[in-house]
């Protein structure tokens, strides 16, 4: 079972977890001054300003302006997170692009990258070969903007463990250390580089950096070239026993329809996905001539759709409705309060969100039926949600980066 | 959304939280002295000695034999948890039956009255008045024991809030507020009547009185008219946004099949459920004369299936074989580490199992399948869960029982 998400943090010492409470109020209340964090936190002046010093130290906080301390009446030195204290590498491998994103200390997306790629066929090491050129650019790119690269952590459509992705059918692979191929990469990251399942990646991003957590419980469904669903409760990712949860694409939707390669039969990403709406289009001459990204492979649907081509328009409706009875069958079982349309749903939602809602409220147990919303992010959510697990790492563990030192 | 099983406990004060601490820390380690507590738990002392003061007038420990005290080399008074100090009445009603059962403070089940009733379109007024009946006799055979009944959790098939009923398709229920209905028959509790969803329930009964803790996460199947399930992660049931995950009984597992109560068509319920079986197995006069309970209508279906009954040994497999195909969806969505058959399909399982096991096989995600085990408790899991939350409910905050006097 992977943990990556949102496992327990362990901390080795009471100062280590001393100093996650504090960046934590810090960061909660920046800009706040030292005699108010200890009326926050409990701890003494002494202590605030011991674990402060040492925060600044690492860079991840620094001295403000002075500010008014409303129980004193008399201004303070403010403390605030340095957004430029560190930052995440998030990357991404799909079937038919290689992705990659830097975020700092203050949320902020400072670099974003995505590049056409026919991975499937290609080596793992290929793969980890032109992934490194990526990230190497990123973090050239965090250092000419003065940030330091912590952690990174991948994006892999597939079934992973903390150590290998297991299988991810629509790469062809199995039982591959991506993270551990990718490290040697990147020498210079202070935190263990971490792998992670692309669907519950992109309903983190979704959570941090798109829909936000005013929609409550959420399903956010990742349309790429598989299908997948990040389901998440309470602000963390339901990941299941294995954490294999979620494998929307996998639900038999048709028992005698087209072989899957997951070696089942009818599966809903061979009659939803990306190349299944895109050949049932007529736009075979997109998915042969592979070097086509999903952006380009999309925007190709999208002028068909717009211009009112009666093929397309059914090929999209038709892949919504298939989508919204399997969704139907998932809210029965998983009762989100809302659906996120991401991946090439989003652009596609014009198109496909009614034919979603109509096959929900078809199949709605009992008339109640999640309010369906389109991601703002698209297919960006997984890699943002990759740098932004980097973020959580930092937050939830700030001695970490005080334990290592850059090699 | 219902916060009944395992929501969050508020505590007024410092000094309850502490009564709960401590009294966790009995349960855990008893027979334990005094100045052991002490070491478990931080506290002085004098702060042990006093609370466990307060917990023993409130019957809830007891003083026992002296042991030895491993960290001092001499004897103390050894602190344990009073079975007797209180109890738990677990009430049920489903479409076929009414049920009641008491467990005390130790776990073990006192008490337990199952009555076949049949429920449809009767008024929820008469079959309030019928289970009104079975609590006091449960009551009064715990007063006989000696035990104190402090609160009290019904079960029903169905969508539920913290004070309604909203839906109960197969008792024909809208909108009934079963908890205050029934609190008025049972004025001698300390603390409310709660009520929660059957499924969900009995997916905790599994899990504290039945199959336990040692595999992992698990779906409870509740097969009985309705079909449900209950998703056990970490020790807690997983209810989804407005409490109503689970409801495999409605996924859709034939677009064009019957109707079914909830208002679809094709209900996985309506064709693998109790009923459906006992129709395709010719066993209709049992469900036509339904003053039997499922006791009495499962007997007659395994007597005809021990007897090679060929029409009863293929309903029984095709609904095996639903419920099989069903459960492979459940499974790529939920990922359990094992699946539990419960209700009718626990005296059904030697036929049922193999008919799963064989639907998860045919469509599992990579080969992956579940382990599917047998209910040692059947269709009592969901009232004894409903006892044991009220015991939950006095480990989590001994001081409710402070509070409240009797009436």
């Amino acid at each position: 079972m992977l943990k990556a998400g949102d496992g327990p943090v362990r901390h080795a010492t009471m100062r280590e977890r001393n100093l996650a409470v504090l960046f934590g109020e810090v960061r909660a209340h920046q800009p706040v001054t030292r005699a108010r964090l200890a009326a926050l936190t409990g701890f003494t002046k002494t202590t605030v300003s011991n674990l402060i010093a040492i925060l600044a130290d690492a860079g991840l906080v620094r001295d403000g302006d002075p500010v008014q301390d409303a129980e004193r009446g008399r201004p303070g030195v403010a403390v605030t997170v340095n957004a430029e204290g560190g930052a995440g590498l998030g990357l991404e491998i799909n079937v038919d692009y290689l992705a990659a994103c830097v975020v700092d200390l203050g949320w902020r997306v400072r670099y974003r990258h995505l590049v056409a790629a026919d991975n499937r066929g290609r080596s793992p090491e290929a793969i980890v070969a032109a992934l490194s050129r990526l990230s190497t650019r990123a973090v050239a790119s965090a250092a000419e903007q003065g940030l330091s690269v912590a952690g990174a952590v991948v994006a892999v459509p597939g079934v992973l463990d903390r150590t290998h992705v297991l299988r991810a059918p629509n790469l062809g692979w199995s039982d591959v250390p991506i993270a551990e191929l990718l490290r040697e990469g990147l020498p210079q990251l202070r935190l263990p580089v971490e792998q992670d399942n692309e669907a519950n990646l992109a309903a983190l991003g979704e959570l941090w950096f798109g829909v936000g957590e005013s929609l409550g419980d959420f399903l956010h469904v990742s349309g790429e070239i598989g299908i997948g669903a990040g389901v998440i409760v309470g602000g963390q990712v339901f990941r299941g026993g294995h954490g294999s949860a979620g494998e929307l694409g996998h639900i038999t939707v048709e028992p005698d329809g087209p072989p899957c390669a997951c070696g089942g039969r009818g599966c809903l990403e061979r009659i939803a996905g990306q190349e299944a709406i895109l050949r049932a289009a007529g736009l075979t001459d997109v998915i042969a001539g592979s070097a086509a990204g999903p952006k380009e492979s999309v925007s190709a649907l999208v002028n068909l759709l717009e211009s009112g081509d009666p093929r397309a328009l059914e090929a999209v409706r038709a892949a919504g409705r298939t989508l919204g009875g399997a969704l139907a069958d998932a809210v029965k079982l998983l009762d989100p309060q809302t659906v996120v349309l991401g991946g090439i749903f989003s652009p596609l939602a014009r198109w496909v969100r009614p034919e979603v809602e109509a096959g929900l409220r078809e199949r709605a147990l009992y008339g109640t039926v999640p309010s369906v919303v389109v991601s703002p992010l698209g297919g960006d959510a997984a890699v943002l949600g990759a740098a932004g697990l980097v973020i959580k790492r930092i937050y939830a563990d700030p001695a970490l980066l005080l334990r290592r030192s850059p090699i």
